[in-house]
């Protein structure tokens, strides 16, 4: 009934195989697909089988069922929303890590995936030169999270729990610019916390601080209790960033906990040159980045940092006796588990590893710089010509411009793009401007690709 | 610097083998690890490599570094916690998933996901004898979650939001019998709820509906809000039955959410004979269990359904621009981002569809009948010996007792068995007894192990 060894190994290589020809068919495909809705669900039969189905047919389907309705992220002619790319040294890490079926809730379930994530993501403290204290030998320390939702959620959970005593949770506000990604004000509603306010921004959709403060000392007098201030390195809609050490005086001030947002751009930070764009780590709570976007690591991969650990383990620690062990009771040792929402988990660590292991931080480094210089390129040309302008500043990978016929030849450029079937980008739109956002940033995506998108661009606008 | 298609080829064949190696050999290692704290971390380097590692070393080092402190919660000798499973076809679709790494969150964003995903949920409600009405073509529908713990989480949100009128969240109660799992406890600690309620249980270690009752009654009497119950079919400690239909006529009496927690024991509902210990699911709100555990899926793979999908997306839904597409615009898909708390979505249901389809529906009642019946022999075994006692009923694939000679004689013969290498059971304890859970439901576990279990008790006890 089961799959032998020796099945396994025949069918394993023939999905192998499978992914290798993906890999090299990629860019044949249309990038987003000609799909109806309901089309995927109409070729597959109403009831399970009684009886096995057969590995063969299986593996046909994916080329009948499932390869007509997939949006293809992992085209090198990528460039809607951010990457969310894979690997090789990744998908074989994950490969391997489905394989051992490890239960990483607690040191002595699985030590290997415990130390080897603690172990990986100090490495990662010092590849992004972030503070040497959130070392798991510090006051602080990482935690392989499933989503930067999660890890802003279970942040604003923790800085929501240390203020139990100052009031109802209805009272109490969180900050964030009119830029921040949606999970900051989802994180605010599943926490149950009462006010999600959206402050202003500058001309470079960067937090005003002057208007946080504005509306901190408001909130104060109609007796509104703040906790919390979420910056973003590194903004969805145009990767703006907010300036960190202006908002840490003020969270300062007023006892909140600051929580970052680098969930794309913090990648970035494995070169030395974009550290610049979050000075005063020192003075942050917390910080949540995914390698699962740009550092080539699958979903799902993302790393939260803590400054101190104890109010996470606080929040999050429950501790029924089937779950007591001799290595916990002595302190010893780790248990994720504390860490966030979920108990069980999954052996994620390897594959940051291997993807780290196999690149070595020069080769990260390579990556990175190759998509902002091509990001750098493309504006270049945009800005060159009469009828596109740029739309906000491009820090890292995503270029934003507009067609200076206005919204409906933007909007319309964007559908044309992607109806071609030959590129991804995403509409989208600040104060009632439409622009198109150019994400340059996945894996295989090369100089030629982006000249590519360019002649696109040039022909449909 | 990227891995080509053909050293992919060449690499992934050799994890496959690694893979099919392990599964020939995992009867040989110690079920548990001999490793101490720091071990594993102690073989990794400081620093991250400036360049590549090569592929060749990473893969040793699965021997070198790893294995030493892998817990093998695949080896046929496992009997501690619950099962967390893995097979060869789940293995296959979550490489074929990390390959395509497709980004669920959206219809849009690929629709395959989101299609097959819903498809798949139907076929477990047929499968599993759950009502109709939780299809995606009725009122309520299935969703994959991350954990039951985030599942639980979800559902206890809901409950709360759709309540927020009636009460400072501080006062709000949740019920629970004192043997629920503790995800419930931290689900509403998470949640910010003020109490979560321990109800009594009787002999079987199920909740007494009538102190569940006069629970509700005091609370209300106190001015608090009880908002939610979350029922058991199979708790952690002892897989209690809690009575779902007394509890659901208290639930309607006093307009409580009513979530089921089947973690571990849903997967046996596929056999239409355990069905009786969850009648009356017409009336529950909200329902969830672990493909991941006893289903041969690998982690992590949850099912939530609810009865009623628009108190969930009401509380979970947030659409920032850049989110916006014509499929959703038109209400003529599904997007299972507004289903729970993260944004991005691996495409889990891949995994789901694949062991439903290799094992047919008569392979997977098989195996957890050929499971159910181990337990029952073990069973029969440990109540005809002298020197043990079942410390509570066993209706699935859990078998707990204890020493006749008290809970140093229990906790010893516990130590000793896990100590020897060759099983691990889980050591608990309820209201001061301590008794050996053993758990029978790994995939590859049959009449032998549990006879090689059986003597081992015998010779160390």
């Amino acid at each position: 009934m089961h799959m032998t060894p020796e099945e396994f190994r025949k069918n394993g290589y023939a999905v192998i195989d499978w992914i290798a020809d993906y890999m090299e068919q990629v860019e044949a495909y249309r990038v987003l697909p000609d799909v109806e809705p309901g089309e995927t669900a109409s070729k597959i039969p109403d009831h399970a089988p009684e009886t096995s189905d057969g590995f063969a047919s299986m593996l046909a389907d994916l080329d009948v069922v499932v390869m007509p309705g997939v949006t293809h992220w992992q085209s090198p002619n990528w460039f809607a929303y951010f990457p969310a790319n894979v690997s090789g040294p990744s998908i074989l890490a994950d490969l391997a890590a489905s394989g051992l079926g490890q239960q990483g809730m607690l040191w002595s379930t699985s030590p290997a995936t415990t130390e080897i994530e603690a172990r990986v993501l100090d490495w990662l403290v010092d590849l992004m030169g972030v503070p040497q204290s959130w070392k798991s030998d510090g006051p602080g320390g990482g935690v392989i999270q499933m989503s930067a939702s999660d890890a802003t959620h279970a942040a604003l959970v923790v800085a929501r729990h240390s203020r139990r005593d100052d009031g109802p949770v209805e009272r109490m506000v969180v900050y964030v610019s009119n830029q921040a990604h949606s999970s900051i004000e989802k994180g605010c509603t599943v926490a149950g916390i009462g006010h999600c306010r959206k402050i202003d921004v500058d001309e470079a959709f960067a937090l005003d601080p002057e208007k946080l403060r504005a509306a901190i000392t408001d909130d104060l007098a109609r007796g509104l209790v703040p906790i919390a201030v979420v910056s973003a390195i590194g903004t969805t809609a145009t990767t703006a960033v907010d300036p960190l050490e202006a908002i840490s005086d003020i969270a300062q001030e007023h006892g909140l906990w600051h929580h970052v947002d680098a969930a794309y751009a913090g990648t970035a930070m494995i070169c030395e040159e974009f550290r610049g764009y979050q000075p005063g780590l020192e003075r942050v709570d917390s910080y949540t980045f995914n390698p699962h976007k740009w550092m080539m690591v699958n979903f799902d991969c993302n790393v939260l940092w803590v400054a101190d650990r104890e109010p996470l383990i606080d929040t999050m620690s429950i501790l029924p006796p089937y779950l007591r062990n001799a290595a916990s009771d002595a302190g010893d040792v780790v248990d994720f588990r504390d860490w966030h929402v979920p108990l069980g988990r999954r052996f994620r660590a390897l594959k940051l590893w291997w993807v780290i292991r196999y690149y070595g931080a020069t080769g990260l480094r390579a990556m990175v710089r190759n998509h902002v210089d091509l990001a750098d390129q493309l504006a270049g040309w945009v800005e060159l010509d009469d009828r596109f302008e740029l739309f906000a500043p491009h820090p890292f990978g995503l270029v934003c411009f507009t067609h200076v016929e206005g919204n409906d030849a933007t909007r319309m450029l964007a559908d044309a793009l992607n109806a071609s079937g030959s590129v991804a980008v995403t509409p989208s739109e600040i104060d009632g401007t439409c622009f198109i956002r150019v994400s340059i940033g996945q894996t295989h995506t090369k100089e030629r690709h982006v000249e590519g998108l360019w002649q696109a661009i040039n022909e449909l606008a």
